[in-house]
């Protein structure tokens, strides 16, 4: 199986309402059944009227596109200086929405298409009724990505191909069964069209012949099936925001138990991580013995009978006042932040009585 | 211009030692000059003899295969029950150190190669000097991506070929000059060759003819232009690691004050975030007014002398006992941790005489 790549050339501008079946064949006469269009979202944005009119330049050009991004946007992913990355409406996470201001009127912004699979959907059915053309259609556009310099593109919208060529199951030379291996295809022949279209010379389509593996009558699943799940998605938010969002949970920390008794292990990399921020001298002490522990349990206001285990902390043995048990109050929360570091949740419960300036922690 | 996109046949097992070039030639007596040799990592880290070996199964298997992981692995990015993606010493961002153990005896597990830009500029001279052969070589590996499901290929190493064609400066036919625009096109170039190799069939190499834009003499910087460095990365941890950081962050938080004056907003947006979860009745009182401030800042030992502004906090008016003030300490760390996530510093500062179950933060 050999492939080719060819540009469509001659499109010209594309505008609100043009037919772009009609454009592609009348462009590409020679189109045939079974390839695949690789067509760029922006031209199919303008042909659907996906354009807002903003300022050229100054602040209100600034303001107008921070509206646009606001409404694109499901949730911001990151952020950093003037970038955003955020998840559209659609699930895609992209640099401003995918918001582009190239290729346009100077007083315009194209947003993405509505609904990229059922763009593609109506292409290819276009195309079909229209021109007696049975093609597959992958509407393309840019993106960056974590980890690696440089862009490049990805499938937003598919029809007539599945988007994932699936190889599990199948068996190598060895004997070996292969997992894991779920190839993105629909993006990789998007970055192979790129390979040929122009960013400025007007190539917004290219043309894969010969590539039949995932080819399919129907319509197909869409790129839809590309877009992974915020809660699968082990960077869904950037590092920053993330780190943010520990803090803020260190602020929140509710009162719980551990599901499982604690690793004492990490208990001691908690109080290790811990100790030097705390007040010289506190003392840190892990019940684990049941006898002791259920002592404990009895002697404390508020126990949780979940609890399997818990650690008593002493203030310094100096003369405390009052402010020397705020502070101490301080550092237990200290304390318990970085055993929800380690995943394990706490409860901070009061001393056993005649142990002043001490406090229980529930594990 | 057209590409085309062609596999290598015939190529067959690869062991250490095997000249590479001399198979693909032979393999592929049909190459020219100019074409650009995508080949699968896997085949140049076997003739690398980049291999270790390893128990068939059983938990020695499990155990061998983490120490290789740990060897391989400069950092841990992220991890999920068994999964672990790593950054390796080359800098990629990759899933278990892309070690792998398809296409190899159960015995066995192929890491990458130790310098892939190496390994490709190795074989590109060798194909010219001992094959008369002028091409490009790029390295290939399968990866996955944040956010999209399923894996694409890109590039580890490249020899005679520019990593990211880079468009800045160019000017679209509207007049706009693009921005941000530098396309990795040789991982585009490895997408475009993964269409055409199979992962069970054993065709390793793929042929891209037709493409000169980025086409060099020389080796060009290699695919090390690729990987970003994780300081200006905004997905440099995982999500979960990222949360953890902040966490750990709270426990540790170093007295400080904010650079340039707090913004009050910021301020009301972590009192509102921590009220839920102090106690009832805590009153926040925020000291702006520079006289106030100058007033509080000479009753407060130790008041340091950057600060703008202060947050007096008062434990609920009820009687307050030993463990009240231990509570309130506490809430006053949960204070300090919603400033941090607020991007606030704090230091915490015992009240002004004749304030009892009070503390301050400067700001």
């Amino acid at each position: 199986m050999s492939l080719e790549i060819m540009p469509v050339h001659g499109i010209g501008h594309v505008s609100e309402g043009d037919d772009l079946a009609a454009m592609i064949a009348s462009a590409a006469p020679w189109l045939r059944d079974g390839d695949i269009l690789v067509v760029t979202s922006k031209i199919v944005s303008k042909s659907e009227g996906r354009l807002v009119d903003v300022p050229a330049d100054g602040p209100e050009r600034l303001a107008a596109r921070a509206e646009v991004l606001a409404a694109e946007t499901a949730r911001v992913v990151a952020a950093r200086g003037a970038t955003r990355i955020v998840q559209t409406h659609h699930g895609f996470v992209m640099a401003a929405a995918g918001i582009d201001a190239s290729n346009v009127d100077k007083t315009r912004l194209v947003l993405l298409p509505v609904d990229p699979d059922a763009s593609a959907r109506a292409l290819r059915a276009a195309l079909r009724r229209r021109h007696g053309l049975d093609v597959a259609v992958i509407i393309s556009d840019t993106m960056g990505r974590p980890w690696r310099n440089g862009l490049t593109d990805v499938a937003l919208g598919v029809a007539g191909l599945n988007a994932v060529h699936d190889h599990r199951g199948e068996v190598d030379p060895y004997g070996n069964e292969l997992e894991l291996t779920q190839m993105a295809v629909v993006d990789e022949l998007a970055a192979a069209g790129e390979l040929v279209k122009g960013k400025c010379d007007q190539v917004p389509v290219a043309v894969v012949r010969g590539y039949p593996t995932t080819a399919r009558a129907d319509d197909g699943p869409g790129a839809r099936a590309l877009v992974r799940e915020s809660s699968l998605d082990l960077f869904s938010l950037g590092t920053a925001e993330a780190r943010a969002v520990g803090l803020a949970d260190a602020a929140g920390l509710p009162d719980g138990t551990c599901p499982t008794p604690p690793d004492p292990a990490a208990i001691d990399r908690a109080i290790a991580a811990v100790r030097p921020a705390v007040a010289p001298g506190t003392v840190f002490t892990h019940v684990t013995d049941t006898t002791a522990r259920d002592r404990l349990a009895g002697a404390v206001p508020g126990w949780p009978a979940a609890a399997a285990s818990a650690l008593i902390l002493a203030a310094p043995p100096t003369p405390v006042d009052p402010f020397g048990l705020v502070r101490f109050g301080a550092d237990v929360h200290r304390l318990r932040a970085a055993l929800a570091a380690e995943g394990l949740p706490s409860a901070l419960l009061p001393p056993p009585p005649g142990t002043p300036a001490t406090a229980v922690l529930a594990l």
